[in-house]
């Protein structure tokens, strides 16, 4: 997984009927980079999250497989980094 | 999933069978890069757009497994960027 | 897989139901860049371990598909790298 | 997917059995970096091409998983790039 | 598929039991960086080999998902490279 922190929100009007529905999160990855991510959790801007990416995000839905490949799994509330 | 900026065409007159019959876009991705994607939606040369990637890409099609490891799930119209 | 040196610990209160219960290590990679991987061998910090990304990790788990795309396979002993 | 120009062949006479019989073109990427992939296609030298990477690869091949994660999809005959 | 050549092996006593019996070599990858591949053939250091990457490389072992997301999958013996 990786970290990140939500930037901001993307919206999608017109987008193929397999996206589920919610909220599509704009993420800076630590180490640099933004990706899109699914958002499950209802996180806010500033938020620092947990991504889990590929098939095993699209997993998380049930039904038909979702177009998902960027999931928040979590928000990150401690570090003990050095 | 990536953010990205429709650049243009590919037309691939020789292509292997299982290939799906639809618009093969190149994509400027944010951040750098570029990379092909099937557009199931029409979109237009400079459209922003969403891109998903890898075997979730290729289980929007139904059939026979796709051989589409990157596909342009949304048109984007909004975002709330810092 | 990839070599990494465990560097500290994640905490989540709040996440995704399907995440497996256990430790979340934040692991800098070798050659640069760090990732988030769960660790079912009870690594310690400064711990040399091997990481497998993507669905093969989430495969480690039984029962619905975990939300998991690095885990830590082993603990590293030794090398004969030249 | 990406673009590509084939560079030349690549040839394994000792390889897993599971591989499939074909050639295995060495392919210079867009923007750099080089990979080998398979080639279904007959593609010569210098031929621009279209890879797909990942699973949705070895899903080209029936039968047995093959050990393929990246395959040339098509021959790129035109571009309308800006 | 990537080019590389082996640098050396991995050992690692303590690990998942999901992980195959056999040899990890370290591999220097064309273009930079290293990896950890599982080596069905007996590769020695310094030689050429040709790895697969992700699910297609756990695909190659029978029974339970195995946590190995790079495999190597022949020997290089001859390249016609420009």
């Amino acid at each position: 997984m990786i970290k990140g922190r939500v930037k901001g929100k993307i919206w999608s009007s017109r987008h193929v009927d397999t996206l589920p529905c919610g909220a599509l999160l704009e993420v800076e990855v630590d180490g640099g980079g933004r990706l899109i991510a699914f958002d499950p959790l209802g996180c806010a801007t500033d938020e620092a999250v947990l991504i889990t990416q590929g098939s095993v995000a699209a997993a998380y839905f049930t039904g038909r497989v979702a177009p998902v490949d960027a999931l928040i799994i979590g928000s990150i509330d401690e570090t003990t980094d050095k």
